[in-house]
Protein backbone atom coordinates (compact mmCIF):
# COMPACT_ATOMS: atom_id res chain seq x y z
CA UNK A 1 0.00 0.00 0.00
CA UNK A 2 1.22 3.47 -0.55
CA UNK A 3 2.15 5.35 1.53
CA UNK A 4 1.04 8.99 1.62
CA UNK A 5 2.41 12.42 2.84
CA UNK A 6 -0.85 14.65 3.21
CA UNK A 7 -0.28 18.53 3.73
CA UNK A 8 -2.44 21.61 4.41
CA UNK A 9 -3.99 22.39 0.77
CA UNK A 10 -6.02 25.43 -0.47
CA UNK A 11 -9.55 24.97 -0.06
CA UNK A 12 -9.86 27.15 -2.64
CA UNK A 13 -8.23 24.89 -5.25
CA UNK A 14 -10.05 21.47 -4.15
CA UNK A 15 -11.64 21.08 -7.37
CA UNK A 16 -8.44 19.71 -8.71
CA UNK A 17 -8.94 16.14 -6.76
CA UNK A 18 -13.21 16.67 -6.61
CA UNK A 19 -14.32 17.90 -9.97
CA UNK A 20 -12.96 14.92 -12.11
CA UNK A 21 -15.75 12.87 -10.39
CA UNK A 22 -14.03 9.75 -8.16
CA UNK A 23 -15.41 7.13 -6.26
CA UNK A 24 -14.50 8.69 -2.47
CA UNK A 25 -14.47 6.99 1.09
CA UNK A 26 -16.63 9.21 3.39
CA UNK A 27 -15.71 8.73 7.13
CA UNK A 28 -18.17 9.38 10.27
CA UNK A 29 -17.93 9.71 13.75
CA UNK A 30 -20.91 9.58 16.52
CA UNK A 31 -20.79 8.58 20.01
CA UNK A 32 -17.52 7.01 19.96
CA UNK A 33 -17.78 5.17 16.67
CA UNK A 34 -16.42 5.79 13.69
CA UNK A 35 -17.26 4.40 9.71
CA UNK A 36 -16.76 4.77 6.34
CA UNK A 37 -18.70 5.01 3.02
CA UNK A 38 -18.19 4.82 -0.63
CA UNK A 39 -19.99 7.25 -2.08
CA UNK A 40 -20.20 7.98 -6.09
CA UNK A 41 -22.58 10.90 -6.32
CA UNK A 42 -20.93 14.50 -5.01
CA UNK A 43 -20.67 17.67 -6.88
CA UNK A 44 -18.78 20.66 -6.56
CA UNK A 45 -21.04 23.80 -5.79
CA UNK A 46 -18.25 26.56 -4.89
CA UNK A 47 -14.51 27.71 -4.47
CA UNK A 48 -14.64 30.47 -1.70
CA UNK A 49 -16.28 29.33 0.71
CA UNK A 50 -15.31 25.61 -0.65
CA UNK A 51 -19.03 24.09 -0.91
CA UNK A 52 -20.16 20.41 -2.05
CA UNK A 53 -23.19 18.27 -2.25
CA UNK A 54 -23.03 14.71 -1.95
CA UNK A 55 -26.36 12.06 -2.07
CA UNK A 56 -25.86 9.49 0.95
CA UNK A 57 -28.31 6.44 0.55
CA UNK A 58 -30.20 6.85 3.86
CA UNK A 59 -30.61 2.66 4.18
CA UNK A 60 -26.48 3.51 4.66
CA UNK A 61 -25.61 2.74 8.21
CA UNK A 62 -23.09 6.00 7.71
CA UNK A 63 -26.52 8.08 6.74
CA UNK A 64 -27.60 8.36 10.77
CA UNK A 65 -24.06 9.11 11.87
CA UNK A 66 -23.34 11.78 8.99
CA UNK A 67 -26.48 13.23 9.85
CA UNK A 68 -26.70 13.80 13.49
CA UNK A 69 -22.71 14.63 13.86
CA UNK A 70 -23.00 17.41 10.69
CA UNK A 71 -19.74 16.58 9.89
CA UNK A 72 -18.02 14.12 7.11
CA UNK A 73 -14.58 13.57 6.29
CA UNK A 74 -14.34 13.07 2.12
CA UNK A 75 -11.14 10.87 0.74
CA UNK A 76 -9.80 9.80 -2.03
CA UNK A 77 -8.61 6.73 -3.07
CA UNK A 78 -6.30 5.88 -5.88
CA UNK A 79 -6.68 2.77 -7.76
CA UNK A 80 -4.29 0.69 -4.45
CA UNK A 81 -7.06 0.47 -2.67
CA UNK A 82 -9.26 -1.04 -4.95
CA UNK A 83 -9.90 -3.94 -3.19
CA UNK A 84 -10.65 -2.34 -0.06
CA UNK A 85 -12.78 0.34 -2.02
CA UNK A 86 -15.31 -3.05 -3.36
CA UNK A 87 -15.20 -5.27 0.20
CA UNK A 88 -16.23 -1.74 1.97
CA UNK A 89 -18.37 -0.61 -0.48
CA UNK A 90 -20.03 -4.70 0.02
CA UNK A 91 -20.82 -4.26 3.77
CA UNK A 92 -22.50 -2.39 6.38
CA UNK A 93 -20.79 -0.74 9.48
CA UNK A 94 -23.65 -1.62 11.86
CA UNK A 95 -21.82 -4.29 13.38
CA UNK A 96 -18.31 -3.24 12.66
CA UNK A 97 -15.72 -0.95 12.82
CA UNK A 98 -14.81 -0.67 8.82
CA UNK A 99 -11.18 0.18 9.67
CA UNK A 100 -10.48 -2.35 12.09
CA UNK A 101 -11.60 -5.23 9.49
CA UNK A 102 -10.70 -3.43 6.14
CA UNK A 103 -6.66 -2.60 7.70
CA UNK A 104 -7.02 1.37 7.37
CA UNK A 105 -5.64 3.80 9.72
CA UNK A 106 -8.17 6.41 10.81
CA UNK A 107 -6.29 10.33 11.68
CA UNK A 108 -7.29 12.73 14.01
CA UNK A 109 -8.50 15.67 11.83
CA UNK A 110 -8.27 19.24 12.90
CA UNK A 111 -11.86 20.61 12.41
CA UNK A 112 -14.30 17.60 13.13
CA UNK A 113 -14.69 14.78 15.17
CA UNK A 114 -14.66 12.48 11.88
CA UNK A 115 -10.94 10.65 11.11
CA UNK A 116 -8.80 11.30 8.22
CA UNK A 117 -8.16 8.09 6.09
CA UNK A 118 -4.12 7.68 6.31
CA UNK A 119 -4.32 5.36 3.68
CA UNK A 120 -6.31 8.03 0.77
CA UNK A 121 -3.83 11.17 -0.63
CA UNK A 122 -6.44 13.53 -0.10
CA UNK A 123 -8.84 14.20 2.51
CA UNK A 124 -11.35 16.77 3.23
CA UNK A 125 -12.95 17.71 6.51
CA UNK A 126 -16.88 18.76 6.30
CA UNK A 127 -19.32 20.62 8.20
CA UNK A 128 -23.18 19.92 7.26
CA UNK A 129 -23.93 23.92 5.81
CA UNK A 130 -27.59 23.30 4.72
CA UNK A 131 -30.22 20.44 6.08
CA UNK A 132 -33.11 21.43 4.21
CA UNK A 133 -32.75 18.24 1.92
CA UNK A 134 -31.29 15.27 3.89
CA UNK A 135 -34.55 14.43 4.94
CA UNK A 136 -36.93 14.00 1.76
CA UNK A 137 -33.97 13.97 -0.57
CA UNK A 138 -30.75 12.41 1.09
CA UNK A 139 -29.24 15.18 -0.31
CA UNK A 140 -26.04 16.72 2.12
CA UNK A 141 -24.71 20.49 1.24
CA UNK A 142 -21.26 20.36 2.81
CA UNK A 143 -18.63 23.57 3.14
CA UNK A 144 -14.89 21.99 2.94
CA UNK A 145 -13.52 23.39 6.27
CA UNK A 146 -9.93 22.30 5.98
CA UNK A 147 -8.02 20.01 2.85
CA UNK A 148 -5.30 17.44 2.91
CA UNK A 149 -3.21 16.83 -0.07
CA UNK A 150 -0.19 14.75 -0.83
CA UNK A 151 0.29 17.02 -4.13
CA UNK A 152 3.46 14.68 -5.30
CA UNK A 153 1.91 12.00 -6.65
CA UNK A 154 -0.21 11.94 -10.12
CA UNK A 155 -3.00 10.14 -8.29
CA UNK A 156 -5.06 7.18 -10.22
CA UNK A 157 -8.89 8.08 -8.77
CA UNK A 158 -11.25 5.46 -9.61
CA UNK A 159 -14.34 6.37 -11.26
CA UNK A 160 -17.32 4.60 -10.42
CA UNK A 161 -19.39 2.70 -13.87
CA UNK A 162 -21.99 0.84 -12.35
CA UNK A 163 -22.03 -3.22 -12.83
CA UNK A 164 -19.29 -3.70 -10.13
CA UNK A 165 -16.40 -1.86 -13.13
CA UNK A 166 -14.35 1.27 -12.85
CA UNK A 167 -12.45 3.71 -14.73
CA UNK A 168 -9.22 4.69 -13.86
CA UNK A 169 -7.89 8.41 -13.89
CA UNK A 170 -5.56 8.22 -17.67
CA UNK A 171 -2.94 10.95 -18.78
CA UNK A 172 -3.58 14.50 -18.45
CA UNK A 173 -4.32 16.42 -21.13
CA UNK A 174 -3.03 20.40 -20.61
CA UNK A 175 -5.31 22.89 -23.00
CA UNK A 176 -4.05 26.37 -20.89
CA UNK A 177 -2.67 27.92 -23.69
CA UNK A 178 -5.92 27.53 -24.77
CA UNK A 179 -7.78 29.40 -21.86
CA UNK A 180 -8.59 32.98 -21.74
CA UNK A 181 -6.25 34.35 -18.49
CA UNK A 182 -9.48 34.86 -16.43
CA UNK A 183 -11.06 31.55 -17.02
CA UNK A 184 -8.35 29.54 -15.36
CA UNK B 1 -13.90 14.21 -36.14
CA UNK B 2 -15.68 10.45 -35.17
CA UNK B 3 -18.87 9.63 -36.46
CA UNK B 4 -21.05 8.17 -33.41
CA UNK B 5 -24.36 5.72 -34.25
CA UNK B 6 -26.38 6.84 -31.33
CA UNK B 7 -29.49 4.74 -30.27
CA UNK B 8 -32.32 4.61 -27.60
CA UNK B 9 -30.39 3.49 -23.71
CA UNK B 10 -31.79 2.43 -21.25
CA UNK B 11 -32.75 5.93 -18.70
CA UNK B 12 -32.32 3.73 -15.50
CA UNK B 13 -27.95 2.50 -16.82
CA UNK B 14 -27.46 6.49 -17.78
CA UNK B 15 -25.04 6.64 -14.29
CA UNK B 16 -22.61 4.59 -17.00
CA UNK B 17 -22.04 7.94 -18.52
CA UNK B 18 -22.24 10.72 -15.95
CA UNK B 19 -21.30 9.03 -12.57
CA UNK B 20 -17.51 9.21 -14.05
CA UNK B 21 -17.82 12.75 -13.62
CA UNK B 22 -17.12 13.61 -17.44
CA UNK B 23 -17.22 17.29 -18.45
CA UNK B 24 -20.37 17.73 -20.91
CA UNK B 25 -21.91 20.19 -23.32
CA UNK B 26 -25.33 21.28 -22.30
CA UNK B 27 -27.53 22.38 -24.87
CA UNK B 28 -30.50 24.55 -24.78
CA UNK B 29 -33.11 26.22 -27.20
CA UNK B 30 -35.40 29.12 -26.64
CA UNK B 31 -37.70 31.11 -28.56
CA UNK B 32 -35.60 29.98 -31.97
CA UNK B 33 -32.25 30.69 -30.44
CA UNK B 34 -29.93 27.90 -29.35
CA UNK B 35 -27.01 27.72 -27.32
CA UNK B 36 -24.42 25.57 -25.76
CA UNK B 37 -22.24 25.82 -22.39
CA UNK B 38 -19.70 23.54 -20.86
CA UNK B 39 -20.61 22.08 -17.33
CA UNK B 40 -18.11 20.41 -14.97
CA UNK B 41 -20.72 20.24 -11.96
CA UNK B 42 -23.37 17.18 -12.11
CA UNK B 43 -23.87 14.94 -10.41
CA UNK B 44 -26.67 11.77 -10.27
CA UNK B 45 -29.48 11.70 -7.66
CA UNK B 46 -31.68 8.50 -8.65
CA UNK B 47 -32.10 5.62 -11.02
CA UNK B 48 -35.88 5.25 -11.52
CA UNK B 49 -36.41 7.58 -12.52
CA UNK B 50 -33.15 8.55 -13.36
CA UNK B 51 -32.57 11.62 -11.91
CA UNK B 52 -29.47 14.18 -11.76
CA UNK B 53 -28.52 17.90 -10.17
CA UNK B 54 -26.13 20.66 -11.68
CA UNK B 55 -25.25 23.79 -10.96
CA UNK B 56 -24.97 26.54 -13.96
CA UNK B 57 -23.19 29.98 -12.93
CA UNK B 58 -25.90 32.43 -13.56
CA UNK B 59 -23.49 34.46 -15.29
CA UNK B 60 -23.65 31.80 -18.37
CA UNK B 61 -25.62 33.33 -21.34
CA UNK B 62 -27.17 29.57 -20.71
CA UNK B 63 -28.75 30.19 -17.73
CA UNK B 64 -31.55 32.29 -18.85
CA UNK B 65 -32.02 30.35 -21.39
CA UNK B 66 -32.09 27.11 -19.78
CA UNK B 67 -34.30 28.36 -16.59
CA UNK B 68 -36.61 29.96 -19.22
CA UNK B 69 -37.22 26.45 -21.16
CA UNK B 70 -36.76 24.65 -17.92
CA UNK B 71 -35.40 22.16 -21.05
CA UNK B 72 -31.65 21.18 -21.84
CA UNK B 73 -30.25 18.19 -23.27
CA UNK B 74 -26.39 17.15 -21.89
CA UNK B 75 -24.03 15.66 -23.75
CA UNK B 76 -20.81 14.32 -23.42
CA UNK B 77 -18.22 14.52 -25.28
CA UNK B 78 -14.42 12.61 -26.13
CA UNK B 79 -11.44 13.90 -26.12
CA UNK B 80 -11.81 14.25 -30.02
CA UNK B 81 -13.47 17.22 -29.12
CA UNK B 82 -10.93 18.83 -26.75
CA UNK B 83 -10.56 21.87 -28.81
CA UNK B 84 -14.43 22.76 -29.46
CA UNK B 85 -14.80 22.51 -25.68
CA UNK B 86 -11.81 24.39 -24.51
CA UNK B 87 -13.42 27.02 -27.13
CA UNK B 88 -17.27 26.89 -26.14
CA UNK B 89 -15.71 27.47 -22.57
CA UNK B 90 -14.24 30.39 -23.47
CA UNK B 91 -16.99 32.32 -25.33
CA UNK B 92 -20.05 33.35 -25.04
CA UNK B 93 -23.16 32.74 -26.66
CA UNK B 94 -24.84 35.78 -25.99
CA UNK B 95 -23.99 37.19 -29.81
CA UNK B 96 -23.74 34.36 -32.08
CA UNK B 97 -24.93 30.34 -32.48
CA UNK B 98 -21.62 28.33 -31.26
CA UNK B 99 -23.35 25.24 -33.23
CA UNK B 100 -22.00 27.60 -36.44
CA UNK B 101 -19.26 29.04 -34.74
CA UNK B 102 -17.58 25.91 -33.14
CA UNK B 103 -19.09 23.29 -36.43
CA UNK B 104 -21.22 21.57 -34.25
CA UNK B 105 -24.35 19.99 -35.64
CA UNK B 106 -28.13 19.94 -33.62
CA UNK B 107 -29.91 17.07 -34.05
CA UNK B 108 -33.72 17.25 -32.77
CA UNK B 109 -34.51 15.99 -29.62
CA UNK B 110 -37.65 13.30 -29.12
CA UNK B 111 -39.22 15.17 -26.00
CA UNK B 112 -37.81 18.55 -25.45
CA UNK B 113 -36.67 21.44 -27.56
CA UNK B 114 -33.27 21.85 -27.34
CA UNK B 115 -31.14 20.33 -29.70
CA UNK B 116 -28.85 16.75 -29.72
CA UNK B 117 -25.26 17.77 -30.49
CA UNK B 118 -25.05 15.14 -33.29
CA UNK B 119 -20.59 15.17 -32.50
CA UNK B 120 -21.05 13.60 -28.68
CA UNK B 121 -21.25 9.81 -28.19
CA UNK B 122 -23.67 10.37 -25.68
CA UNK B 123 -27.19 12.73 -24.97
CA UNK B 124 -29.49 13.33 -22.36
CA UNK B 125 -32.73 14.55 -22.66
CA UNK B 126 -33.92 16.97 -19.56
CA UNK B 127 -36.48 18.31 -17.86
CA UNK B 128 -36.33 20.44 -14.80
CA UNK B 129 -37.68 18.25 -12.29
CA UNK B 130 -37.40 20.79 -9.20
CA UNK B 131 -36.29 24.68 -9.35
CA UNK B 132 -36.60 25.56 -5.54
CA UNK B 133 -32.87 26.30 -5.99
CA UNK B 134 -32.36 27.66 -9.51
CA UNK B 135 -32.68 30.79 -8.22
CA UNK B 136 -30.49 31.34 -5.20
CA UNK B 137 -28.05 28.92 -5.62
CA UNK B 138 -27.91 28.14 -9.60
CA UNK B 139 -28.97 24.64 -8.72
CA UNK B 140 -30.86 23.05 -11.30
CA UNK B 141 -32.91 18.97 -10.51
CA UNK B 142 -33.27 17.69 -13.36
CA UNK B 143 -35.25 14.20 -14.62
CA UNK B 144 -33.77 12.80 -17.40
CA UNK B 145 -36.84 11.60 -20.06
CA UNK B 146 -34.64 9.88 -23.17
CA UNK B 147 -31.45 8.98 -23.24
CA UNK B 148 -28.95 7.88 -26.54
CA UNK B 149 -26.36 6.59 -26.60
CA UNK B 150 -23.55 4.68 -29.01
CA UNK B 151 -22.67 1.55 -26.99
CA UNK B 152 -19.82 0.38 -29.67
CA UNK B 153 -17.67 3.01 -28.01
CA UNK B 154 -15.25 2.93 -25.04
CA UNK B 155 -15.38 6.88 -24.32
CA UNK B 156 -12.57 8.90 -23.65
CA UNK B 157 -14.35 11.27 -21.52
CA UNK B 158 -12.67 14.77 -20.59
CA UNK B 159 -12.89 15.37 -16.49
CA UNK B 160 -11.84 18.63 -15.37
CA UNK B 161 -9.32 19.29 -12.71
CA UNK B 162 -9.14 23.54 -13.07
CA UNK B 163 -5.92 25.60 -14.72
CA UNK B 164 -6.82 24.72 -17.91
CA UNK B 165 -5.97 20.67 -17.35
CA UNK B 166 -7.84 17.92 -17.95
CA UNK B 167 -7.84 14.10 -17.06
CA UNK B 168 -9.31 11.87 -19.94
CA UNK B 169 -10.59 8.66 -18.96
CA UNK B 170 -7.94 5.69 -18.92
CA UNK B 171 -8.62 2.19 -18.38
CA UNK B 172 -11.00 -0.10 -17.20
CA UNK B 173 -11.08 -1.67 -14.08
CA UNK B 174 -13.79 -4.80 -13.75
CA UNK B 175 -14.28 -5.67 -10.18
CA UNK B 176 -17.77 -7.63 -10.56
CA UNK B 177 -16.41 -11.17 -9.12
CA UNK B 178 -16.09 -9.17 -5.70
CA UNK B 179 -19.43 -7.85 -5.62
CA UNK B 180 -22.46 -9.11 -3.75
CA UNK B 181 -25.42 -9.92 -6.79
CA UNK B 182 -28.00 -6.90 -5.09
CA UNK B 183 -25.12 -4.68 -5.36
CA UNK B 184 -24.81 -4.92 -8.71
Amino acid sequence: MPHYDKRDFPLSEIREHLEPGPIVLVSSALEGRQNIMVMGWHMMLGFVPARLACYIWSENHSFEMIRRSRECVINVPTVDLAEKVVAIGNSSGRHKDKFAEFGLTPEKAAKVSAPLIKECYASFECRLDDDHMVEDSNLFFWEVVKAHVDRSVQARTMHYRGQGTFMIAGEELDMRNRFKPEML
